[in-house]
């Protein structure tokens, strides 16, 4: 099944009242050229208040933690416990000042491992009306 | 800068033509009830040729490999050079059949290292005339 990978943390949510931002840490500085272009930003962190072994290891959920929601598959949901704790959220860019990407807000916690920043780029197929998800979503 | 992050990989990428699937490892089989209701999948993989420290300590290239384009810092880009080798593809999911999620395509090599799956969700800031791109793109 191969060998694992091995990340580290590129920066940090830091979230102060309703203002939110990103905090690139300084050896990767240097990545952000140019990401002032976009408008929109695909920030991936790590849920790490969940990594354990019991919550890596759990495989079904409800979603949102509601028991009247279908139990599902946690490759079926967006939830915070799978095997890898990666989490992807959308957001808008709204100015970046150094090491600092200030974003519209963000779905994670103040202090928050950032391991990757994308540029969103619009993807042809993903209009909603084409777009199914179950009930429950 | 805290801690580093250790992922397993849950199944890997296989292509057979112009076909391609998903092979979920049997541990991870359970995380898929459910995903069938989903009409597009993020794919999340991990760039495994690139898993060098020299490719990961590469913080600005010309995208697409272009030297016409503007040197940018790859978190400006979708490059398969980062400083963490995490990869995201937005797939039609065709059918899932036991540990196997046929897919439309993916941008991967056949033995890619699959590290999450997540249904797609649409994201209502994200319609196509709200984003923008520079021209690069």
């Amino acid at each position: 099944m191969g060998s694992s990978f091995r990340m580290e943390p590129v920066g940090v949510v830091r979230l102060e009242g309703e203002k939110a931002h990103i905090e690139i840490y300084p050896p990767y500085i240097d990545a952000l050229l140019g990401l002032e272009d976009f408008s929109h930003l695909m920030v991936f962190w790590w849920f790490h208040q969940n990594d354990t072994p019991e919550k890596r290891a759990t495989l079904r959920v409800h979603p949102r933690k509601d028991p009247a929601n279908p139990l599902r598959g946690v490759f079926a949901t967006h939830a915070p416990m799978r095997p890898n704790l990666v989490a992807l959220s959308f957001c808008r860019n709204l100015s970046i000042v150094k090491s600092r990407i200030f974003i519209d807000g963000i779905d994670a916690f103040d202090g928050t491992p950032v391991i990757d920043i994308k540029p969103y780029i619009p993807v042809e197929d993903l209009a909603p009306e084409g777009v199914s998800v179950p009930d429950w979503v």
